[in-house]
């Protein structure tokens, strides 16, 4: 999927941010206009990946073997866009990725708990996540669900480290409840095996995706204290480009290989699930994902600080292969 | 067990508090020295299970089964030791009640989830909890898992919404933690089989029950604004009783019946569990739990609100007969 207004990846070389991995230092974000995506991306993932590594629990703590299945599930090379959002969007609202650290690394471990309990036996029952076996198939079921719990544990007491812990935990929980993650994967289990619904499907995707999207840019510009309107903003923004990826992750379950995706693929039709390309088609679901994109890109006008790695995420969300 | 210390039931009646069960009201909570325990609290229980249902997602309302599995879970008739322990630290620290109630009702829903996802199949497999079904056995596997997430969510969006927030969540978070619940749950897996070992099972008693009963203790204080050395005697206080509370909980598993506790028992024993009993023997036990309680009201001094409730909580924890 391949989008006109994608900048050629190496147009204008970035600005080159000094990255420095101890904890303290700074990273320089100030890209210009024609930046390098690929390598905005990349840099991003490792600081993100660095500062996991500092953050969660050591292995050599007891208890170890929850550490170490937490440790795993995390460190497993994922895309970590909610993270990447966070930062983004506290940068956008004119604030300092700095700012946003906590909060964004506790998106990626609330999102990798629900990764871990999603995988899970009862639930999708999924053996491969990421290119490598899921945590229930290394560490057994019981530690998996473990596992699950403290890092969703854990990212409640990141959030409770920063200034705006009250705000950002409301965020969170908000998202994750039963009116986000925790009841779209309720929805998205009873839907198995429906007729289509396009009310229905819109609400699970919705509920399971773009709800902690749409809290990750939120949390992002609560840490640079945006006004409300900036916050109402990143929020729509949030929304639509977490609606597109969920419906190419559908789209990616019916085009891919699972060695593309490092993932099992055609899971969701031998499941019966409710998937967008189930309701809509495979044709109409690329269309809807685009016009999401152009939406998505609508709402990033008059922000105090750089908009362009949001422009260019929200199209790497639905133009990505993986 | 009983206790000398224990005042005669009626010896004199509690200042009959006028409980309204509307939001909003005010709860009276002057009990004379020689209350009416008993009263006391099966008021609080009562509070707290109004409350309870007031604040909870409405089984109308969708997810409608996750919101029913929820529910089920939470208003089984519990103990309702966490949050009756953090009212009356509100109180003890010359707080209200009222200002607790919303920790009271997170850390009940925080304890609700850590006993669905312990019942499941992978975990301790229980199929009894409180005399009913477990919520697996009812809900099935995959919207037990999903339930407990989801009151662990609520917990900390509860929190969210009390004024000392990042006070709040953070004590939750650390009780709840690896270093807390979640680390004592994969010890107590682990420990299944292995010989006796006293340094061990002290960790995974304070880490599994003590950590979350010393967290509601201060949690009350902290809605109280207590100063540092109150929050550390309601600390102590409570890491002695939560102590002495799974001592008597691992007695009960041998002394009791399944009648009698509403769960099975003899448990510990067929799964090879390392309990106090196991390591300690079943006098050892009884006096341990008897010396702790005797140390936890030793912590009682100097608080500038009622202390009654709080002793004859400490004698309750360890007298109880399921």
């Amino acid at each position: 999927m391949r989008f006109p207004r994608r900048l050629p990846p190496n147009a204008r070389g970035p600005t080159s941010p000094q990255l420095a991995f101890e904890f303290g230092r700074t990273l320089n974000t100030s890209y210009a206009e024609h930046m390098n995506f690929e390598q905005y991306l990349e840099e991003r993932r490792t600081w993100i990946e660095q500062a996991l590594d500092d953050y969660l629990p050591r292995e050599t703590e007891p208890p170890e073997l929850l550490h170490r299945a937490m440790r795993y599930s995390v460190q497993s090379g994922g895309k970590r866009l909610r993270p990447i959002l966070c930062l983004a969007a506290a940068e956008a609202a004119g604030g300092t990725a700095e700012s946003a650290l906590r909060p964004a690394l506790a998106l990626e471990c609330f999102h990798t708990y629900t990764l871990v309990h999603d995988d899970l036996p009862a639930m999708d029952n999924d053996d491969l996540r990421r290119g490598r076996p899921t945590t229930h198939k290394v560490f057994g079921e019981s530690i998996a669900i473990l596992a699950g719990d403290a890092l969703h544990t854990f990212a409640f007491e990141l959030l409770s480290q920063c200034p705006q812990a009250a705000a950002l935990v409301a965020e969170l929980a908000r998202a994750a409840g039963t009116r986000g993650v925790a009841g779209g994967q309720c929805d998205d289990l009873q839907a198995e095996g429906l007729p289509p619904d396009p009310t229905f499907v819109r609400r699970i995707h919705e509920r399971k995706t773009a709800s902690l999207i749409e809290a990750s840019c939120r949390m992002g510009g609560i840490c640079a204290a945006a006004p409300p309107m900036i916050l109402e903003a990143l929020g729509r923004y949030g929304r639509a480009i977490g609606l597109a990826f969920q419906i190419v992750d559908d789209i990616l379950n019916v085009t891919s290989t699972p060695e593309q995706l490092g993932k099992a693929t055609g899971s969701d039709a031998a499941r019966k699930k409710m998937t967008w390309v189930s309701v809509f088609g495979l044709d109409e679901s690329v269309r809807m994902a685009r016009d999401l994109m152009t939406e998505a890109l609508r709402h990033l006008e008059n922000f105090p600080g750089p908009t362009e790695p949001l422009r260019q995420l929200a199209i790497h969300v639905v133009e990505r292969s993986r």
